[in-house]
């Protein structure tokens, strides 16, 4: 084995570890934004209202069976986490225009500005981070992570 | 607002979508990954079980507790989830040495061997693409992801 070869799967080793941390901090801060939203809510939660929320661009909402799907979860655990949201006065189940017989999910008036909210302060907080460095690493890293999510596409 | 200021604020909200995707993208994989280790586990089983590996190194176990606080899930969500592993029979609960009444997770055999068999395919596909990578990119995504980390903590 080249040193070349050898160098490069060492970086590639590296990036993996990044990458696994940055995964598992991303994990963690869920909980952190979770309770910003609401105190009651779990990081399982927040992955919940986040997919409905992105769904509900246009206002209709969304279908229970394709929040699971994107989330790769099972149906069930997913109905157990609508209801935790329901109750909580976060999202609720509307009428589908398209299906009489259908139900989407968006979010409630509350749980929207409370999204929102904690969206904001979640931006705040990553560009005062990211303030500091040079615009050479900004655009380095912008154009290397483009490429990673195409290649892993 | 100078013009370098105006073009560093569209980067970092450039690197905010692509880490976005890239969390999602995660998220996805989640289901494929969990499948490899067992057909009926979800992305939800997929996060524990990994935790749940992880803190296994030594062979002693982790309690469930910490393995709810890492993931920031409810104590109900996490016991619910672990029922389901053991019932797959991909891990097992085992006395503590160091507390005889608390109990401690850990993967059975073949739970293991099955982590194992996924993580490796895992990384032998991560590796194949980012083979393709010159050297100074994958010194720089590897660089700028390790002070992201240090950042954001």
């Amino acid at each position: 084995m080249s040193m070349q070869v050898e160098r490069s799967e060492e970086m590639v080793a590296a990036i993996e570890q990044e990458l696994s941390a940055l995964f598992r901090r991303s994990r963690s801060a869920s909980l952190r934004l979770a309770r910003r939203v609401h105190p009651e809510m779990d990081a399982a939660g927040y992955a919940l209202i986040s997919q409905i929320e992105m769904g509900t661009g246009n206002g209709a909402g969304v279908r229970a069976s394709d929040v699971a799907h994107v989330l790769g979860l099972d149906k069930s655990t997913v109905s157990r986490g609508i209801t935790q949201l329901e109750n909580l006065g976060l999202i609720e189940r509307v009428g589908d225009p398209d299906d009489g017989r259908a139900r989407l999910l968006r979010l409630t008036t509350t749980g929207a500005e409370r999204y929102e909210a904690m969206r904001t302060q979640r931006q705040t907080e990553f560009r005062a981070i990211l303030d500091r460095w040079n615009p050479t690493d900004l655009a380095d890293l912008g154009r290397l992570l483009a490429r990673l999510n195409t290649d892993l596409g």
